[in-house]
C-alpha cells in the first residue's frame, strides 16, 4: 500500500519559473466521491490509473498503476466531466522537489504548488514564492476543481 | 482497448455443477455510475482493477489490470458498499466456456450464467440449464446488485 502525504499552497509571482522542468498533464476522473477518487492521467507520453482514498490529516492511501497510453485516452473519453489540463513544473528548492501546477482552460490563472512529505511531522523550508496554504481547502482538490466554476483570481478560459 | 461482449442468463437446476471448476470471487466498486464502473476483484489469490464503460447493445469497453493482492484488499475496504462474494464455476458446454456465478450473502440463491462472445452476431448453443436471458436487465448487473435488496427468488443471507 502506498501512502501520499502532501501539503499544498497557492503560488505568488514567477520566482519559481527559472530552471523548472515542464510537462503537460491531462487528467480526468472516473469517480470523484469524497471517499475515493479514480483518476486517469496522461503526463507527456506516460499514462496512469490512480485510486486515492479519503484524506485523513495530510495523508491518504494512493494506488497508482501505469497503463497503456491508448487505453488512457479511451478512458478519458469515458469521464463525464472534461479533463483538467495543466502544466506541471518540477522545481527544486532547498533540496526538495516542489510540483507547481499551472492550470489551463477555465482555471487559467490558478497555480498550485505541492510537496510530498515523508511523514506528517516532516518540516519544510517554504520558498519565497509560496502563498497561502490550501492543504485542507477542498476547493483546491483536482477532483473538485474538475467540476467547479473558476475560483476567484483565476482568469477563466482564454478567448 | 479491450471490448467485452457478453450475454447473461438466469440458471435453472443443477445440471451445470458436474465437472465445473470453482473459484471464489470477492469484488467491490470504487465507482458504479451508469456510465462507468471501477471494480476491485479478488479471484482466489489473484487481484485486478477493472474499468468498464457504458454498455451499448451487448458490448462495452473493458480495461483490466492485475494489481497486488494486498492493495486490492485495502481498496475493497475503501468501497462504500460491502463487497459481493460469489463462487464462480467455469463450465464447458458445446465447446464454449460458461461462467456460472453463485452468489453468497444477501443474494444467496441467485445464480447467473455469462458467456463472452467474439461478436454481437456470435451464435451460441444454450445449455439445458439456461433460463431467462437478463443481458439487458440492469437489476442483474453486479454493480447494481451490490447496492440492491435481494431479488425475488433469492433466499437472503444465511442465518
Amino acid at each position: 500500500m502506498a501512502i501520499e502525504i502532501e501539503r499544498k499552497f497557492l503560488v505568488e509571482g514567477d520566482g519559481w519559473r527559472a530552471g523548472a522542468r515542464a510537462s503537460r498533464i491531462e487528467q480526468g476522473y472516473l469517480s470523484n466521491s469524497p471517499d475515493v477518487s479514480v483518476r486517469v492521467r496522461i503526463r507527456d507520453q506516460a499514462a496512469s490509473l490512480t485510486v486515492k482514498g479519503e484524506r485523513s490529516g495530510l495523508t491518504r492511501d494512493e494506488f497508482e498503476y501505469p497503463i497503456p497510453l491508448d487505453e488512457a485516452r479511451t478512458m478519458l473519453a469515458l469521464c463525464v466531466l472534461p479533463p483538467i489540463i495543466k502544466t506541471r513544473h518540477d522545481v527544486l528548492f532547498a533540496g526538495r522537489l516542489w510540483e507547481v501546477d499551472e492550470f489551463a482552460g477555465r482555471h487559467t490563472g490558478l497555480i498550485i504548488a505541492e510537496i510530498e512529505l515523508a511523514s506528517e511531522a516532516d518540516e519544510i523550508t517554504l520558498p519565497p514564492w509560496i502563498g497561502a496554504e490550501v492543504t485542507h481547502d477542498p476547493r483546491y482538490r483536482n477532483s473538485v476543481l474538475i467540476a467547479a466554476d473558476p475560483l476567484p483570481g483565476t482568469l477563466g478560459p482564454a478567448t
